[in-house]
């Protein structure tokens, strides 16, 4: 029997059926694992301490024979708040149905120490998740080692939309995966638009991923599970709630290497995960857009407010992960000639492109020494600047700056 | 004779017809200000330590010996390089022509420890302009002590001229004046906002106040020396040029308290005003505009490089000044609520508007203990936010976040 009464025959299939299903030892350890993501709220600190002590397994085994009221006397102790809001959940057999559902589902189980198990989410210590179900071959989840985030507004604008496909497109041109959270507006053109350069991308649900929501990107994330992976850190069969949704935005935030929220409004849930990333030391982009457009309003807050840094092109964000942009790479001022030197600028005012000027002239007009102005003169000669014609000096460039 | 050659009795009706003219000594200090304001290019920083140390007419005077060969032995020393600057520009009569020119367009000429003198200035140093040319009644000069420069490019678009006139009508409701530059763009709204709101505004020119630039804004002009100023450090007759621009914004970021840029492409002349602003401890606010807009591209390109502060509202603008707002003035976040704790969160979440559910499921599907539930919905009973039927509990608002 199971810590959860169910046969070990009937629990070992089912946990085989969602993973690369090792000794015995690792199906308990799994089962234990699929058991605690039903039984705490995601983030539920109580259960993370207690399972980093004793073990996925042992925990359970603790919790279990606290609810039989069987608890040995000097056995580890469970907090009586956190017993209390576990305790109407255990032995449910939720989690044989959970299990069942995933494996009709093609989910895996990816548990922490396994291969392909996220490294970012470590940082999250005791509010790591137990286990994540995945949808989409898991091995996809090493491209969140070189990921960003790419979240916003539901309620985004043509222009939002606009910018986080770009972004993504310019992401996953420089290898960079990205993540979201499968919503509306903004996560769901970021993906698309991954989906369509054939880069990686990566969906955190905040429900189960038997139950894609919402549901009209039934079909988008039909084809992230073909192209990248669909995760959750709740099984089968679990509502997203509002609170689960604020929970996912913790997983987007510490999955990744940085968050890019591209359109937000003034109380967005992006502007969760963009502080979930902050608290992670994880680099924080923020796209701007018109002070007039309310969906840039949390954009903007966190401008001010925060240390996000301003983003406007694919190359800013990909630079969020601290690499060098290889020259050329850059989009933003690419060409641009350097400036004219002050004294130059002085020389070349004080000049005509018509009108001939001796250099003594020039000298006044500009406020320069003479000698300077004929040495810049020459200087400015040779490199095709200003001519000398009878009449005297004229530029060969209508405007200075 | 005047340190320039000219008759004493020339000289003094003219610099009285352009100030409230005093005593013969003010005359001189006067005259000779005018003089170095065309002797030197704005911002001469050798000029400007010469006339601190030995004062504006002995300087011009050792200047003018030194001209003629007449320098006294352990006379002052003019640097060589100052002098063959200055030499050609000396003694022209172009001085007597400048106040002419002034006396003719109603200019007063405004100097260090007169009255109206802008304080900020004097944070420019060395660099501090030798006087001002002021149309308009010089008195409106006070209206600097409590300014913010709005600036921007001139290749504006519909949305950067409406925020710059928003926030030029904003600021002004807050008694606070608005300077610009007079340029067509972000410029010229903002002065026009501050003028249909009965604000002050002064506008900086690059060159003498008797020739308005752009031509095109000729009648704008004329209405802000109606009702504010128009002003620059260049005599009358000199013309604007690339450096008088730059030397220009460095008088708008020191008169004013803090600079605000609207829209500014990505080499544009109102990010060297901001650089100005930032090198004199002024604050710097920017406003984000679309990253598909490369009339913003400057903008974005401060917020990533500068320690400019991301601004939205007149409010924010106005905030810069370091005062507080009075609460309901602010124009972003009034009238959101407080978001809901956590726990009410979950609690709510697990809730439906329709059918009742006894407090223990609420606490099994939220998660939470009972006894905390129990509790919870007492006091959201009391603040309305949920309701006992027969059936259990119902939430009364739809939507909890």
């Amino acid at each position: 029997m199971t810590i959860l009464e169910l046969p070990e025959a009937t629990v070992a299939p089912l946990v085989r059926a969602v993973a690369d299903a090792p000794d015995r030892a690792a199906v308990g350890e799994r089962f234990a694992r699929a058991a605690w993501s039903l039984v705490a709220e995601p983030g539920d600190g109580d259960a993370g301490r207690l399972v980093e002590e004793l073990g996925a397994e042992p925990a359970m085994a603790a919790l279990v024979a606290r609810v039989r009221g069987e608890a040995a006397p000097g056995g580890p102790t469970i907090p009586d708040a956190a017993f209390e809001r576990w305790r109407g959940r255990v032995g449910s057999g939720a989690v044989q149905l959970a299990l069942r559902q995933a494996a009709r589902f093609a989910a895996t189980l990816v548990i922490p120490g396994d291969e392909h198990w996220p490294g970012g989410l470590h940082d999250l210590g005791e509010h790591a998740p137990f286990a994540l179900w995945v949808r989409g071959d898991h091995a996809r989840l090493r491209a969140l080692d070189r990921s960003i985030a790419v979240v916003g507004a539901r309620a985004a604008t043509a222009y939002g939309e606009h910018v986080a496909m770009e972004a993504a497109a310019g992401l996953v041109d420089r290898r960079i995966a990205v993540v979201s959270g499968a919503a509306y507006g903004i996560d769901g053109a970021a993906h698309r638009a991954a989906l369509a350069s054939q880069g990686g991308t990566v969906a955190f649900l905040a429900g189960g991923v038997d139950r894609f929501y919402p549901a009209g990107h039934e079909q988008l994330l039909q084809k992230i599970v073909e192209q990248g992976a669909v995760v959750a850190e709740v099984p089968c069969g679990v509502a997203p709630s509002k609170w689960r949704f604020l929970q996912r935005n913790r997983l987007i935030a510490a999955a990744t290497q940085a968050t890019v929220v591209v359109e937000a409004g003034w109380r967005s849930g992006s502007i969760n995960t963009a502080h979930h990333a902050a608290q992670l030391g994880r680099p924080v982009g923020v796209v701007p857009g018109p002070v007039t457009s309310s969906a840039s309003a949390g954009c903007h807050r966190l401008l001010r407010e925060s240390e996000a840094l301003c983003v406007t092109t694919p190359s800013e964000m990909a630079q969020l992960l601290g690499e060098e942009e290889p020259i050329g790479a850059g989009d933003g001022a690419v060409g641009s000639p350097a400036p004219l030197d002050a004294t130059r600028l002085r020389l070349l005012d004080a000049m005509s492109t018509r009108a001939g000027r001796e250099s003594g002239r020039i000298a006044t007009i500009s406020g320069l020494a003479p000698d300077r102005v004929r040495a810049e003169l020459g200087l400015l000669e040779l490199e095709g600047l200003v001519r000398r014609r009878p009449s005297g000096w004229v530029r060969t460039v209508p405007d200075p700056a």
